[in-house]
């Protein structure tokens, strides 16, 4: 390993460079205005594959975005591991939040990072951790065999639901043919608490409409005798959550995976202050359903969170307008065993329920995901385990995560193959928020722990 | 009067194009990019009044948008009558639902308008329905004496809750004086069905903000464990009606004027045809409070809706975000006796006592406005009620409007002088919402019937 941790310790200025040029693309995957930059994105990274020493490298076209591969065989009686990554980034608004360009990566020292953490939309999620892999690989490939065959599948449309992944899955199943896949989209517990994901939420994202009149109407002439549909809208959101923050759709819970009573109280020994965390997000008090911690409520339970909600005058000023409508981006975290399009079924049909008969209201699908649970006695798992030992010095925690890569799931079911999630993030990264930034420690520090992971899981696989 | 019908009948087109060409100008008050075009609009407006024969046209500056005063004094015998309008225009959002531009003033017939109306933003609020005393007062200037003393005062700031006229008025208290005031900015019943205004809601404006956690979050690695601000203020609005549509505001209706069973009888028999109401809204149900009828509702008793709200990722696609702050403009429209400021106190109160420690709440005061009931038995009622007669060829029935217009409350007290509000719009003019128009049916009636109220209220005031 010692030529290959050489070449990193040599090159880091450069594969930092070569990351803040990706990030500086705005391959913004949900604003088709930004389409030419997704693509512009795409074409980065399957030049980075290129110079890294990947063969067949391709961009893929799918129904959206494209989907860059490549891969390096080197024997065929090897193990072969895929990565798997994203290109796209999370819209950047609230634009006015943000203290640097999203797309003018600097960098800035903070308590959490005192050697600096790259400030840029996409730095943490999830560019700066796939990109990691492609610098490791280089490494790897200057220094002679690799020890795995390694294939590199990184899409443009995660942020926006991976609607054309499943059919690019089927079409391509031959040459994504693979023994594990491996990704780098998930956090740590903390930089001396390593931590590999075992679990993720799965996701039912929708959108709703609630008319009330045909057009917006004067609040003074019509106020009082008319649906208000944001007034409407409010009470119907309300009633989705009872007075014990229980989700209040018939059928929700049915599926709902009941933790043992000994994985919870593992669960719950893991590393969590509630003091920090207050104060890190200042606010009084966490706030979610009765009967569990929050290390569970983010984990083993599923939520219902509205994303954005908007309707009536919301300029400056005042309007007395009653409008006609008012809408709301309305998601639910799943846990295992529930199907996210059940979920959605149920959602949408309850809603269309509780509309009084005064407004019309519409439900539309926006995207879903399969909550997962990956095994933890695997020689993938154990090789993630025994890498992160390795360079953090300290064994990584099993974790369940609570964010979705719907990915996962589909992975499994078509493929296949199971995935192992190791991510090299924190929670206090701000993805999908302003100020997103990503660690150097951890940049680099993912660097050099995938090679390991590549040599540990071959000699597992061969015993 | 025959001279002065007959002008007006010859100057019909020139009149029709002196509105549109002040229809043209976006005098938009609550925007302050368009603070030019107010102003452009008050130069017009003192154009005009030059042009129609006034003297001593000012435009006097406020702490805000100015107002445009000028003046007959033809004996100072004779009753003088203030005309009070506003040049200021509602914002147009959303633009996208106008068939043609809002300042771009089209001349379409419609079902309710078969001479056809002016489709623009404040055609009937206010600028259609003040320019028709401008005109009326150049029809009379041209044709001999006045009956009355005529006063003018435009004012640009009545759609942003007229912040400094009370200041106005007692700085110019000399120069305001007047015998009463005379108000175009209301609507009758119908075309065959002619009614005067004798009652006015007041208003209560708020903006309120709640604040969870101190940035943007992933939902999924906080959802279900950080308060999410729009759920919250979900619940705190819904919270705010109970089953019966009660605001459930403590001590909101404690100064309510309970209306007597008669007044309530005559008011239910106005003309109203709620299966025609609720189909010009395409509404399956009128909503409201429990106990009274829509023509109730919307007159005697107060309401609370949200005119605005918004949070979160507004935009195409979806984001998963648990955003820091969610917002909402709420109005109140009140009834005699409450008063705005302790309305708006008691809501602020409320407001903060039902937000969960979980997140921060903070209310901004808007504007409000006093209701007032005007009596129905002096002479500027009964000059308005027989010019309408007189031009309608029916008798007008007193009407309460759910609409309000704070000014009217402080003429009376700072001026101790009483408003007739004899309003010839139709409730669906659109004011407020896209498509704004103004049948020119009302316009030339409006123009020929003022000139009769001077007559008759001079009459009445000699006897």
């Amino acid at each position: 390993m010692q030529p290959v941790q050489q070449y990193i310790h040599e090159n880091k200025g450069r594969f930092l460079e070569e990351l803040l040029e990706l990030l500086r693309i705005p391959s913004i995957s949900a604003d088709p205005a930004y389409k030419g930059e997704v693509r512009r994105a795409a074409e980065y990274v399957a030049e980075s594959l290129r110079k890294s020493g990947a063969d067949r490298v391709e961009i893929i076209e799918t129904g959206g975005h494209p989907v860059v591969y490549g891969e390096k065989i080197t024997a065929p009686d090897l193990p072969t591991v895929m990565v798997y990554g994203h290109y796209d980034v999370q819209p950047p608004d609230p634009l006015d939040l943000w203290t640097t360009g999203p797309f003018e990566p600097e960098i800035r020292k903070t308590p959490l990072h005192p050697e600096g953490a790259i400030f840029a939309r996409g730095s943490a999620d999830d560019k700066g951790q796939f990109f990691m892999h492609l610098k490791a690989f280089e490494a790897m490939s200057a220094n002679g065999p690799l020890p795995c065959n390694i294939k590199f599948m990184i899409e443009g449309e995660e942020e926006v639901g991976s609607a054309n992944l499943e059919g690019f899955l089927k079409a391509h199943a031959g040459r994504l043919k693979c023994d594990v896949i491996l990704v780098s989209d998930t956090h740590m517990i903390a930089r001396d608490v390593p931590s590999i994901t075992v679990g993720l939420r799965g996701l039912s994202y929708v959108e709703v409409e609630v008319q009330g009149p045909n057009r917006d109407l004067h609040s003074g002439l019509y106020g009082g005798a008319v649906a208000n549909p944001i007034n409407i809208l409010a009470k119907m959101i309300a009633s989705l959550h009872d007075e014990n923050n229980h989700i209040a759709i018939p059928g929700f819970y049915d599926d709902v995976e009941v933790v043992a009573p000994a994985e919870r109280k593992a669960m719950n020994e893991a590393p969590y202050d509630e003091e920090a965390y207050k104060k890190e997000l200042d606010i009084r008090m966490v706030h979610g359903e009765a009967g569990f911690t929050t290390l569970e409520r983010t984990a083993i339970r599923p939520t219902l969170d509205v994303n954005g909600i908007w309707g009536g005058y919301t300029g400056e000023g005042a309007k007395t307008v009653l409008p006609a409508k008012a809408f709301a981006k309305i998601s639910m975290r799943l846990v295992p065993h529930q199907d996210p399009e059940k979920i959605t079924e149920l959602f949408a049909a309850h809603f269309k329920t509780i509309a009084p008969p005064s407004v019309k209201v519409q439900v539309r699908y926006h995207h879903g995901g399969y909550p997962v649970v990956t095994p933890t006695d695997t020689p993938e798992y154990l090789a993630a385990h025994k890498a992160m030992e390795t360079t953090f010095g300290k064994a990584p925690i099993p974790q369940r995560g609570g964010g979705s890569i719907p990915i996962v799931a589909l992975f499994e079911n078509i493929l296949g193959v199971k995935t192992v999630l190791m991510g090299f993030g924190l929670d206090t990264d701000s993805i999908h928020s302003p100020n997103e930034h990503y660690g150097l420690f951890f940049f680099f520090k993912g660097i050099e722990t995938i090679p390991h992971f590549y040599q540990y899981y071959a000699e597992l696989k061969k015993d």
